[in-house]
Protein backbone atom coordinates (compact mmCIF):
# COMPACT_ATOMS: atom_id res chain seq x y z
CA UNK A 1 0.00 0.00 0.00
CA UNK A 2 1.38 3.42 -1.28
CA UNK A 3 0.18 6.18 1.75
CA UNK A 4 0.40 10.09 0.50
CA UNK A 5 2.30 10.88 3.59
CA UNK A 6 4.18 9.22 5.52
CA UNK A 7 2.86 7.31 8.27
CA UNK A 8 3.30 7.68 11.93
CA UNK A 9 3.95 11.02 13.17
CA UNK A 10 3.21 12.29 16.58
CA UNK A 11 1.20 15.32 17.47
CA UNK A 12 4.12 17.39 18.99
CA UNK A 13 6.02 16.42 15.56
CA UNK A 14 3.32 17.86 13.61
CA UNK A 15 3.60 21.12 15.63
CA UNK A 16 7.78 21.09 15.65
CA UNK A 17 7.12 20.60 11.87
CA UNK A 18 5.06 23.70 11.68
CA UNK A 19 7.07 25.56 14.34
CA UNK A 20 10.40 24.71 11.73
CA UNK A 21 9.00 26.27 8.90
CA UNK A 22 8.01 29.25 11.11
CA UNK A 23 11.40 29.49 11.78
CA UNK A 24 13.11 29.24 8.65
CA UNK A 25 10.97 32.51 7.71
CA UNK A 26 12.41 34.45 11.00
CA UNK A 27 15.89 35.88 11.94
CA UNK A 28 18.53 34.96 14.19
CA UNK A 29 17.38 37.59 17.57
CA UNK A 30 13.73 37.53 16.83
CA UNK A 31 11.33 37.23 19.41
CA UNK A 32 9.82 33.56 19.62
CA UNK A 33 5.95 33.71 20.21
CA UNK A 34 4.54 32.65 23.55
CA UNK A 35 3.77 29.73 24.34
CA UNK A 36 0.07 30.41 24.91
CA UNK A 37 0.11 32.13 21.60
CA UNK A 38 1.51 29.09 19.48
CA UNK A 39 -0.71 26.67 21.90
CA UNK A 40 -4.06 28.27 20.39
CA UNK A 41 -2.58 28.94 16.85
CA UNK A 42 -1.79 25.51 16.18
CA UNK A 43 -5.06 24.39 18.81
CA UNK A 44 -3.07 21.73 20.85
CA UNK A 45 -2.29 21.48 24.31
CA UNK A 46 0.49 23.50 26.55
CA UNK A 47 1.56 19.72 27.03
CA UNK A 48 2.26 19.19 23.49
CA UNK A 49 3.65 22.40 22.88
CA UNK A 50 6.35 22.20 25.60
CA UNK A 51 7.69 19.08 24.25
CA UNK A 52 8.15 20.68 20.37
CA UNK A 53 9.60 23.56 22.39
CA UNK A 54 12.09 21.43 24.73
CA UNK A 55 13.26 20.06 21.47
CA UNK A 56 13.55 23.11 19.22
CA UNK A 57 15.68 24.13 22.57
CA UNK A 58 17.71 21.02 22.34
CA UNK A 59 17.93 21.86 18.99
CA UNK A 60 19.49 24.51 19.00
CA UNK A 61 16.79 26.80 17.07
CA UNK A 62 15.20 29.04 19.65
CA UNK A 63 17.82 30.03 22.79
CA UNK A 64 16.44 31.44 26.37
CA UNK A 65 17.74 34.93 26.88
CA UNK A 66 16.56 35.96 30.75
CA UNK A 67 12.63 35.23 30.55
CA UNK A 68 12.54 35.78 26.67
CA UNK A 69 13.15 32.95 24.31
CA UNK A 70 14.26 34.35 20.52
CA UNK A 71 15.60 32.65 17.63
CA UNK A 72 19.31 31.52 17.42
CA UNK A 73 22.31 31.49 15.55
CA UNK A 74 22.31 28.59 13.00
CA UNK A 75 24.61 25.65 14.47
CA UNK A 76 28.22 25.77 14.14
CA UNK A 77 28.84 23.33 11.06
CA UNK A 78 32.58 21.98 11.34
CA UNK A 79 33.52 19.05 10.07
CA UNK A 80 35.55 15.96 12.05
CA UNK A 81 39.16 16.74 11.53
CA UNK A 82 42.69 16.11 12.50
CA UNK A 83 43.70 19.73 12.81
CA UNK A 84 42.51 22.97 14.48
CA UNK A 85 38.55 23.81 15.15
CA UNK A 86 39.48 27.28 15.74
CA UNK A 87 41.19 27.64 11.91
CA UNK A 88 38.16 25.10 10.66
CA UNK A 89 35.55 27.72 12.13
CA UNK A 90 38.04 30.76 10.43
CA UNK A 91 38.37 29.35 7.40
CA UNK A 92 34.14 29.41 7.17
CA UNK A 93 34.38 33.04 7.95
CA UNK A 94 33.37 32.51 11.33
CA UNK A 95 34.97 34.56 14.05
CA UNK A 96 36.55 32.31 16.42
CA UNK A 97 38.86 32.42 19.78
CA UNK A 98 39.80 30.64 23.10
CA UNK A 99 39.14 32.28 26.69
CA UNK A 100 41.43 31.23 28.75
CA UNK A 101 40.01 29.16 32.07
CA UNK A 102 43.36 27.60 33.27
CA UNK A 103 47.20 27.00 32.92
CA UNK A 104 49.13 24.19 34.84
CA UNK A 105 51.87 21.99 34.96
CA UNK A 106 51.48 18.90 37.14
CA UNK A 107 53.24 15.71 37.24
CA UNK A 108 51.21 12.32 35.54
CA UNK A 109 50.01 9.26 37.08
CA UNK A 110 50.30 6.41 35.42
CA UNK A 111 47.36 6.60 33.55
CA UNK A 112 48.38 9.80 32.21
CA UNK A 113 52.09 8.48 31.45
CA UNK A 114 50.62 5.57 29.70
CA UNK A 115 48.35 7.53 27.14
CA UNK A 116 51.16 10.10 26.88
CA UNK A 117 53.81 7.94 26.30
CA UNK A 118 55.90 9.40 29.20
CA UNK A 119 57.16 8.31 32.63
CA UNK A 120 55.31 8.68 35.37
CA UNK A 121 55.84 11.64 36.90
CA UNK A 122 56.81 13.93 34.27
CA UNK A 123 55.58 17.21 33.45
CA UNK A 124 52.28 17.73 32.06
CA UNK A 125 51.16 21.29 30.56
CA UNK A 126 47.63 21.06 31.25
CA UNK A 127 45.54 24.42 29.29
CA UNK A 128 41.94 25.03 29.63
CA UNK A 129 40.61 27.00 27.58
CA UNK A 130 36.55 27.65 26.07
CA UNK A 131 36.12 27.98 22.66
CA UNK A 132 33.75 30.47 21.28
CA UNK A 133 32.37 31.22 17.64
CA UNK A 134 30.97 35.20 17.42
CA UNK A 135 29.96 35.53 20.98
CA UNK A 136 28.88 32.06 22.07
CA UNK A 137 30.88 29.98 24.10
CA UNK A 138 30.49 26.32 21.93
CA UNK A 139 32.90 24.03 24.06
CA UNK A 140 35.67 23.87 26.28
CA UNK A 141 39.07 21.65 25.48
CA UNK A 142 41.30 20.41 28.06
CA UNK A 143 44.28 19.60 26.32
CA UNK A 144 47.82 18.02 28.62
CA UNK A 145 50.73 17.73 26.72
CA UNK A 146 54.28 16.48 28.15
CA UNK A 147 56.43 19.82 28.84
CA UNK A 148 59.01 18.58 26.76
CA UNK A 149 57.75 19.37 23.61
CA UNK A 150 56.90 23.10 24.42
CA UNK A 151 59.63 24.28 26.54
CA UNK A 152 58.71 28.28 27.00
CA UNK A 153 55.23 27.54 26.16
CA UNK A 154 54.05 30.49 28.72
CA UNK A 155 56.03 33.32 27.16
CA UNK A 156 56.18 33.01 23.61
CA UNK A 157 52.36 31.33 22.94
CA UNK A 158 49.32 33.74 22.64
CA UNK A 159 46.79 31.72 24.19
CA UNK A 160 43.67 32.73 22.23
CA UNK A 161 45.14 31.12 18.99
CA UNK A 162 45.88 27.92 17.94
CA UNK A 163 47.80 25.06 19.79
CA UNK A 164 48.30 23.14 16.79
CA UNK A 165 49.71 25.99 14.86
CA UNK A 166 52.23 26.65 17.65
CA UNK A 167 53.01 23.14 17.55
CA UNK A 168 53.54 23.16 13.89
CA UNK A 169 55.36 26.37 14.07
CA UNK A 170 57.87 24.00 16.59
CA UNK A 171 58.19 21.40 13.93
CA UNK A 172 56.07 18.91 15.86
CA UNK A 173 53.77 17.22 12.89
CA UNK A 174 51.19 15.45 13.10
CA UNK A 175 50.54 12.02 11.51
CA UNK A 176 47.12 10.35 13.17
CA UNK A 177 44.52 11.64 15.50
CA UNK A 178 42.31 8.93 17.34
CA UNK A 179 38.79 10.65 18.34
CA UNK A 180 36.05 8.83 20.79
CA UNK A 181 32.63 10.60 20.59
CA UNK A 182 30.49 10.47 23.69
CA UNK A 183 27.13 12.03 24.49
CA UNK A 184 26.74 13.12 28.34
CA UNK A 185 25.30 15.82 30.32
CA UNK A 186 27.86 18.44 31.37
CA UNK A 187 28.66 18.70 35.18
CA UNK A 188 27.28 22.15 37.34
CA UNK A 189 31.21 23.82 36.67
CA UNK A 190 31.01 22.90 32.70
CA UNK A 191 27.23 23.66 32.19
CA UNK A 192 28.49 27.46 34.24
CA UNK A 193 31.25 27.78 31.70
CA UNK A 194 29.60 27.18 28.92
CA UNK A 195 26.16 29.47 29.83
CA UNK A 196 24.01 25.73 29.35
CA UNK A 197 21.88 24.34 31.77
CA UNK A 198 23.12 20.95 32.99
CA UNK A 199 20.15 18.89 31.23
CA UNK A 200 21.79 19.86 27.58
CA UNK A 201 23.26 16.89 25.89
CA UNK A 202 27.14 17.76 25.31
CA UNK A 203 29.53 15.90 22.85
CA UNK A 204 32.25 14.19 24.12
CA UNK A 205 35.32 14.34 22.36
CA UNK A 206 38.30 12.26 23.45
CA UNK A 207 41.57 12.89 21.46
CA UNK A 208 45.38 11.41 21.37
CA UNK A 209 47.20 12.90 18.70
CA UNK A 210 50.39 11.13 17.47
CA UNK A 211 53.21 12.57 15.43
CA UNK A 212 55.20 10.91 12.59
CA UNK A 213 56.78 8.68 14.51
CA UNK A 214 53.80 7.27 16.77
CA UNK A 215 54.73 9.21 19.60
CA UNK A 216 51.98 10.69 21.53
CA UNK A 217 51.90 14.66 21.09
CA UNK A 218 48.68 15.37 23.67
CA UNK A 219 45.97 13.68 25.17
CA UNK A 220 42.48 16.40 24.61
CA UNK A 221 38.90 16.16 26.18
CA UNK A 222 36.65 18.58 24.71
CA UNK A 223 33.32 18.99 25.86
CA UNK A 224 31.04 20.59 23.08
CA UNK A 225 27.47 21.99 22.84
CA UNK A 226 25.26 19.98 21.42
CA UNK A 227 22.72 22.68 21.12
CA UNK A 228 25.43 24.76 19.02
CA UNK A 229 27.59 22.28 17.34
CA UNK A 230 26.98 19.40 14.52
CA UNK A 231 29.92 17.51 13.48
CA UNK A 232 30.24 15.97 9.90
CA UNK A 233 32.13 13.46 8.48
CA UNK A 234 32.55 12.55 4.49
CA UNK A 235 33.53 8.51 3.88
CA UNK A 236 34.93 7.37 0.42
CA UNK A 237 34.77 3.87 0.02
CA UNK B 1 54.95 26.12 39.74
CA UNK B 2 54.41 21.84 39.11
CA UNK B 3 51.66 20.31 41.35
CA UNK B 4 52.03 16.79 42.46
CA UNK B 5 48.57 16.12 41.38
CA UNK B 6 45.83 17.72 38.71
CA UNK B 7 44.18 21.15 39.74
CA UNK B 8 40.67 21.59 40.02
CA UNK B 9 38.57 18.78 41.20
CA UNK B 10 35.16 18.71 42.69
CA UNK B 11 34.16 16.73 45.08
CA UNK B 12 31.90 15.08 43.32
CA UNK B 13 34.38 14.35 40.39
CA UNK B 14 36.57 12.97 43.41
CA UNK B 15 33.54 10.53 44.26
CA UNK B 16 33.22 9.53 40.17
CA UNK B 17 36.84 8.35 40.16
CA UNK B 18 36.59 5.80 43.23
CA UNK B 19 33.34 4.76 41.92
CA UNK B 20 34.99 4.40 38.35
CA UNK B 21 37.96 2.23 40.31
CA UNK B 22 35.38 0.39 42.26
CA UNK B 23 33.38 -0.70 39.14
CA UNK B 24 36.64 -1.67 37.10
CA UNK B 25 37.00 -4.07 39.72
CA UNK B 26 32.97 -5.82 39.19
CA UNK B 27 31.33 -7.25 36.77
CA UNK B 28 28.45 -6.42 34.59
CA UNK B 29 25.31 -7.51 36.48
CA UNK B 30 26.98 -7.05 40.53
CA UNK B 31 24.62 -5.27 42.50
CA UNK B 32 26.03 -1.24 42.74
CA UNK B 33 26.14 -0.31 46.48
CA UNK B 34 23.02 1.98 48.02
CA UNK B 35 23.16 5.52 47.98
CA UNK B 36 23.06 5.50 51.53
CA UNK B 37 26.12 2.90 51.89
CA UNK B 38 28.13 5.17 49.52
CA UNK B 39 27.36 8.44 51.29
CA UNK B 40 28.60 6.76 54.42
CA UNK B 41 31.80 5.43 52.39
CA UNK B 42 32.95 8.10 51.01
CA UNK B 43 31.73 11.12 53.68
CA UNK B 44 29.97 13.10 51.41
CA UNK B 45 26.40 14.56 51.12
CA UNK B 46 23.63 12.38 49.46
CA UNK B 47 23.57 15.52 47.01
CA UNK B 48 27.43 15.49 45.94
CA UNK B 49 26.56 11.63 45.53
CA UNK B 50 23.45 11.44 43.30
CA UNK B 51 25.50 13.82 40.73
CA UNK B 52 28.34 11.45 40.69
CA UNK B 53 25.59 8.56 40.15
CA UNK B 54 23.54 10.35 37.45
CA UNK B 55 26.98 10.63 35.32
CA UNK B 56 27.59 7.42 36.08
CA UNK B 57 24.24 6.28 34.45
CA UNK B 58 24.52 8.86 31.45
CA UNK B 59 27.86 7.70 30.76
CA UNK B 60 26.49 3.76 30.70
CA UNK B 61 28.91 2.40 33.59
CA UNK B 62 25.56 1.41 35.83
CA UNK B 63 21.91 0.78 34.73
CA UNK B 64 18.67 1.05 36.45
CA UNK B 65 16.87 -2.67 36.72
CA UNK B 66 13.52 -1.68 38.24
CA UNK B 67 14.39 -0.38 41.64
CA UNK B 68 17.62 -2.23 41.78
CA UNK B 69 20.98 -0.81 39.92
CA UNK B 70 23.75 -2.35 39.10
CA UNK B 71 26.82 -2.41 36.63
CA UNK B 72 26.22 -2.24 32.92
CA UNK B 73 28.05 -4.22 30.43
CA UNK B 74 30.86 -2.23 28.50
CA UNK B 75 29.28 0.65 26.08
CA UNK B 76 29.36 -0.70 22.40
CA UNK B 77 32.48 0.99 20.60
CA UNK B 78 32.23 1.23 16.82
CA UNK B 79 34.21 2.90 14.00
CA UNK B 80 32.31 5.96 12.06
CA UNK B 81 31.54 3.80 8.91
CA UNK B 82 30.39 3.68 5.63
CA UNK B 83 29.06 0.21 5.95
CA UNK B 84 26.64 -1.52 8.10
CA UNK B 85 26.81 -1.38 11.83
CA UNK B 86 25.13 -4.80 12.22
CA UNK B 87 28.08 -6.45 10.39
CA UNK B 88 30.88 -4.27 12.19
CA UNK B 89 29.37 -5.01 15.65
CA UNK B 90 29.25 -8.78 14.79
CA UNK B 91 32.91 -8.26 13.60
CA UNK B 92 33.96 -7.35 16.83
CA UNK B 93 32.50 -11.13 18.34
CA UNK B 94 29.06 -8.90 19.48
CA UNK B 95 25.87 -10.32 18.32
CA UNK B 96 23.62 -7.74 16.88
CA UNK B 97 20.45 -7.84 14.87
CA UNK B 98 17.44 -5.26 13.93
CA UNK B 99 13.71 -5.58 15.05
CA UNK B 100 11.14 -4.11 12.55
CA UNK B 101 8.80 -1.38 13.97
CA UNK B 102 8.19 -0.13 10.70
CA UNK B 103 7.69 -0.72 6.71
CA UNK B 104 6.12 1.90 4.59
CA UNK B 105 5.74 3.48 0.91
CA UNK B 106 4.93 6.43 0.47
CA UNK B 107 5.08 9.70 -2.05
CA UNK B 108 8.64 11.53 -1.16
CA UNK B 109 7.56 15.33 -0.55
CA UNK B 110 9.76 18.43 -1.95
CA UNK B 111 12.28 17.78 0.38
CA UNK B 112 12.89 14.38 0.70
CA UNK B 113 12.35 14.38 -3.44
CA UNK B 114 15.32 16.75 -3.09
CA UNK B 115 17.85 14.65 -0.96
CA UNK B 116 17.32 11.25 -2.65
CA UNK B 117 17.73 12.92 -6.17
CA UNK B 118 14.04 11.72 -7.14
CA UNK B 119 10.90 13.24 -9.03
CA UNK B 120 8.50 14.79 -6.40
CA UNK B 121 5.78 12.38 -5.56
CA UNK B 122 8.13 9.13 -6.21
CA UNK B 123 7.52 6.26 -4.19
CA UNK B 124 9.62 6.17 -1.54
CA UNK B 125 10.34 2.83 0.83
CA UNK B 126 10.70 3.16 4.55
CA UNK B 127 12.34 0.95 7.26
CA UNK B 128 12.21 1.88 10.54
CA UNK B 129 13.79 -0.87 13.07
CA UNK B 130 15.79 -0.86 16.18
CA UNK B 131 19.45 -1.67 15.99
CA UNK B 132 20.08 -4.13 19.15
CA UNK B 133 23.65 -5.54 20.38
CA UNK B 134 23.31 -8.18 23.30
CA UNK B 135 19.81 -8.10 24.38
CA UNK B 136 20.27 -4.28 24.57
CA UNK B 137 18.43 -1.84 21.83
CA UNK B 138 21.01 0.53 21.36
CA UNK B 139 19.63 2.56 18.53
CA UNK B 140 16.46 3.04 16.00
CA UNK B 141 17.23 3.50 12.23
CA UNK B 142 14.87 5.09 9.34
CA UNK B 143 16.06 4.35 6.28
CA UNK B 144 14.20 5.92 3.23
CA UNK B 145 15.56 4.60 -0.38
CA UNK B 146 13.72 4.93 -3.73
CA UNK B 147 11.55 2.25 -4.78
CA UNK B 148 12.90 1.82 -7.82
CA UNK B 149 16.38 0.32 -6.11
CA UNK B 150 14.75 -2.21 -4.61
CA UNK B 151 11.63 -4.10 -6.58
CA UNK B 152 10.58 -7.29 -4.36
CA UNK B 153 12.59 -6.42 -1.15
CA UNK B 154 9.20 -7.01 0.96
CA UNK B 155 9.23 -10.86 -0.43
CA UNK B 156 13.02 -11.46 -0.47
CA UNK B 157 15.33 -9.16 2.66
CA UNK B 158 15.24 -10.43 5.95
CA UNK B 159 14.77 -7.47 8.06
CA UNK B 160 17.03 -8.91 10.40
CA UNK B 161 19.55 -8.75 8.17
CA UNK B 162 22.20 -6.11 6.94
CA UNK B 163 20.27 -3.40 4.03
CA UNK B 164 24.17 -2.50 2.73
CA UNK B 165 24.87 -6.32 2.64
CA UNK B 166 20.97 -6.49 0.70
CA UNK B 167 21.84 -3.51 -1.95
CA UNK B 168 25.18 -4.95 -2.30
CA UNK B 169 23.71 -8.39 -3.65
CA UNK B 170 21.69 -6.34 -5.73
CA UNK B 171 24.45 -4.38 -7.22
CA UNK B 172 24.40 -1.44 -5.56
CA UNK B 173 27.80 -0.28 -4.64
CA UNK B 174 28.55 2.84 -2.03
CA UNK B 175 30.76 5.20 -3.21
CA UNK B 176 30.38 8.23 -0.60
CA UNK B 177 28.70 8.69 2.53
CA UNK B 178 27.87 12.05 4.21
CA UNK B 179 27.18 12.01 8.12
CA UNK B 180 26.07 14.64 10.28
CA UNK B 181 26.32 14.11 13.87
CA UNK B 182 24.28 15.83 16.47
CA UNK B 183 23.44 15.14 19.97
CA UNK B 184 19.58 15.45 21.02
CA UNK B 185 16.96 14.05 23.35
CA UNK B 186 14.32 11.35 22.40
CA UNK B 187 10.89 11.79 22.35
CA UNK B 188 8.35 9.93 24.24
CA UNK B 189 7.91 7.07 21.60
CA UNK B 190 11.94 7.04 20.92
CA UNK B 191 12.25 6.92 24.36
CA UNK B 192 10.19 3.65 24.68
CA UNK B 193 11.31 1.92 21.83
CA UNK B 194 15.10 2.15 23.33
CA UNK B 195 13.78 1.54 26.65
CA UNK B 196 15.44 4.65 27.85
CA UNK B 197 14.11 8.22 29.41
CA UNK B 198 13.34 11.06 27.92
CA UNK B 199 16.83 12.55 29.45
CA UNK B 200 18.92 10.70 28.22
CA UNK B 201 21.36 12.21 25.57
CA UNK B 202 21.58 10.84 22.27
CA UNK B 203 23.60 10.82 18.73
CA UNK B 204 21.63 11.59 15.92
CA UNK B 205 23.27 10.57 12.64
CA UNK B 206 21.63 11.73 9.44
CA UNK B 207 23.07 10.25 6.32
CA UNK B 208 23.02 10.36 2.62
CA UNK B 209 24.81 7.56 0.58
CA UNK B 210 25.72 7.79 -2.88
CA UNK B 211 26.25 5.01 -5.46
CA UNK B 212 29.64 5.50 -7.14
CA UNK B 213 28.39 7.02 -10.13
CA UNK B 214 27.03 10.06 -7.30
CA UNK B 215 23.58 9.11 -7.29
CA UNK B 216 21.82 9.04 -3.55
CA UNK B 217 21.24 5.29 -2.57
CA UNK B 218 19.31 6.60 0.55
CA UNK B 219 18.40 8.81 3.65
CA UNK B 220 18.79 7.53 6.55
CA UNK B 221 18.25 9.33 10.52
CA UNK B 222 19.36 6.98 13.26
CA UNK B 223 19.08 7.74 17.02
CA UNK B 224 21.92 5.56 18.92
CA UNK B 225 21.87 5.22 22.57
CA UNK B 226 24.35 7.81 24.05
CA UNK B 227 25.04 5.68 27.61
CA UNK B 228 25.43 2.19 25.03
CA UNK B 229 27.14 3.65 22.25
CA UNK B 230 30.99 5.59 21.73
CA UNK B 231 32.37 6.22 18.48
CA UNK B 232 35.77 6.20 16.84
CA UNK B 233 37.28 7.60 14.33
CA UNK B 234 41.08 7.33 13.03
CA UNK B 235 42.28 10.01 11.04
CA UNK B 236 45.42 10.01 9.50
CA UNK B 237 47.17 13.53 7.52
Amino acid sequence: MVVDSEPRVLKHQIVRRSLDAMLDGMSAGDAFPSERDLAERYDVSRETLRQAIRELLVAGRIERRGRATVVAEPKVVLPLAIGSYTEAAREKGMSATRILVGWDVFRADDVLADLLGVETGSEVVQLERVFTTGDVRVGLETTRIPAYRIPGLQSSFDHRSSLYAELAARGVTFGRVVDTIETVLPDAREAALLTVDTRTPMFLLGRVSYDTDGVPIEHRRSLYRGDRMTFTAVMNA
